[in-house]
């Protein structure tokens, strides 16, 4: 183990157990035989792991703190779920080291190396967009993950010491283009910009609604947007150049409620009356949703039940509890007047 | 001094100098002369104060964290500003503990004691909310004040140590009133729901600026919402009512653009044609001013300027410089839809 960090998974493998039961040495959980805490102890001390971990499980040095990373704490979706999760750890008696870590790989390894040099007593990641495609591009959350626990809101990752709180997005869309085309609107445009964990899960529901109502997918019947969603005035050219190339579609459903706004503003363009000539569905039912003019159908993907389910289990694993690697609630589409009735 | 913690106040009597003077010793500026120093650091010696500050001046056990406190993170413009400090703040490698305290005082003074408790090098208080009419409500602001710099984004208190940014909302309100006067617009509304610093310097705006076109303003030309502004239903049910009163207006300056996109759904509602009917302006300039129909035009407070600015303050008095106690930037009216050409 020479030239690196001894981590959990070492102390795992050398006394035998499993990680959760080293877990449970190190947060000083009764559910331990004392002959394994022994076992765990002795591996701990021939390989020098002196987490913080272990200093928390003696009472010794804990900072009381949770970091959170999200892209960008203004986003409205984001802010939501830092405000809920600072709350309800504060309640807990923890505090919260904010980092807004951007969408670059690079900046996420160094906000999460920080808070590891912080000695933080866990971390939540704040969005899907933290988990890559690409394997080796995630291992900052494993090697994370090897000394803290490491909580994901609306993204789902396999491996020890990471626990993951998501919303059925695949399942909510899945049901809001069921409804449209049982309600006879068989012309659905799906509107997304990003291909995260959730923005994948997304789109499979529609694809996968299309294709169980028998309608024949065409490419176009997907739209992609590259740029920041907030640029509505741009999403609304792109829809509009998208129907004047010919492509006609009688809905949209957006994978986001700002990106739902610009198909708003394009149905004004184009003189086309909502929802009957248009039916709009958004996504995260936010603030814009009741703003909107119409007020916007959008799906709800429960945000406040997510955090409280977060900061429930992450004060499970810090208690040195056995706790669920994943929990998945399901969304809820909230009907208003951009879908018929 | 006994039976209460000695302050940067005490020390600065003691040792007959100025709390500048004694904020450059603790902070280790060289800008001071030996004999001057030697005074202040006789008088901390006798007095018994060893304040994280003179730590850090002497280059020992600065957490390098800096704490923000904010009523509710997810407000659009507080998580605005939030993103933006803790970006500015991490360039300068400090961290950011993030307190989310709602409006009442007691959690104000409970996460303000919180966080003198972590240490923290300096606490940033997001939001003109925090500063209470009542003088002594605001004791936990310059309690605070006495052991770390606080600095107050868009507020103004006169205190030692104490350093305001702000916008000049008075003028932008005044200057936005005057406009729609000088259209030939002289029924406006101001509609608004916050007596914070802020609030009170906008509403003024308003007053003079009618005062000043020699316009008789009446009561009922302002209007006060209770409840949360983002209860958009409830405050266009507002302004229905006050209508319906018999009270008539040509236009609606909201202090913030959720209160302006109520107005906007209260014309729809009584068939009122945006600008010609009705005017509205909102503040803030935020994402809702763009995703609203038809486009919202609003105040632009320049909270980015604002947090660039505060940053560099707090920087430059943790350096032990002298900084400017209050520095005030103008607002604009960024015209879009809801306004007349």
């Amino acid at each position: 183990m020479k030239g690196r960090a001894v981590t959990i998974y070492d102390i795992s493998k050398q006394a035998g157990v499993s990680i959760a039961t080293v877990s449970r040495v190190l947060n000083g959980s009764e559910n331990v035989s004392e002959a394994t805490r022994q076992k765990v102890l002795t591996a701990m001390e021939e390989s020098g792991y002196t987490p913080n971990a272990f200093a928390r499980g003696l009472g010794l040095n804990t900072m009381k703190t949770i970091g959170i990373m999200a892209a960008d704490s203004s986003d409205l979706y984001l802010a939501k779920g830092i405000y809920y999760l600072e709350q309800l750890l504060r309640n807990e008696g923890y505090d919260c080291l904010l980092c807004c870590t951007g969408y670059t790989l690079s900046n996420r390894i160094a906000s999460m190396n920080l808070l590891l040099t912080k000695k933080v007593d866990g971390i939540i990641l704040v969005g899907s967009n933290f988990i890559y495609e690409n394997e080796e591009d995630n291992k900052y959350i494993y090697d994370a993950a090897a000394q803290v626990p490491v909580m994901l809101l609306n993204a789902a990752l396999d491996a020890p010491n990471v626990y993951c709180i998501t919303s059925d997005d695949y399942t909510s869309v899945f049901n809001a283009t069921t409804k449209l085309i049982e309600q006879g609107i068989c012309e659905v445009l799906y509107l997304y910009n990003s291909h995260s964990y959730s923005g994948k899960r997304k789109e499979a529901g529609f694809r996968d609604a299309m294709k169980n109502a028998g309608i024949k997918l065409k490419e176009d019947s997907l739209l992609f947007y590259k740029g920041p969603r907030e640029d509505v005035s741009a999403v609304t050219a792109l829809l509009e150049s998208h129907w004047d190339k010919g492509h006609r579609f009688k809905a949209v459903i957006a994978s986001d409620d700002t990106l739902a706004i610009s198909a708003l503003k394009f149905a004004y363009r184009k003189d086309l009356r909502i929802p009957e000539d248009l039916a709009v569905i958004g996504y995260n039912n936010s603030l814009l949703a009741e703003c909107a003019t119409p007020e916007l159908s959008s799906i709800d993907n429960r945000l406040e039940t997510l955090c409280q389910t977060l900061t429930s289990t992450l004060m499970g694993v810090l208690g040195g509890n056995e706790m669920p690697k994943q929990t998945v609630f399901a969304g809820e589409l909230i009907c208003r007047a951009t879908t018929p009735a």
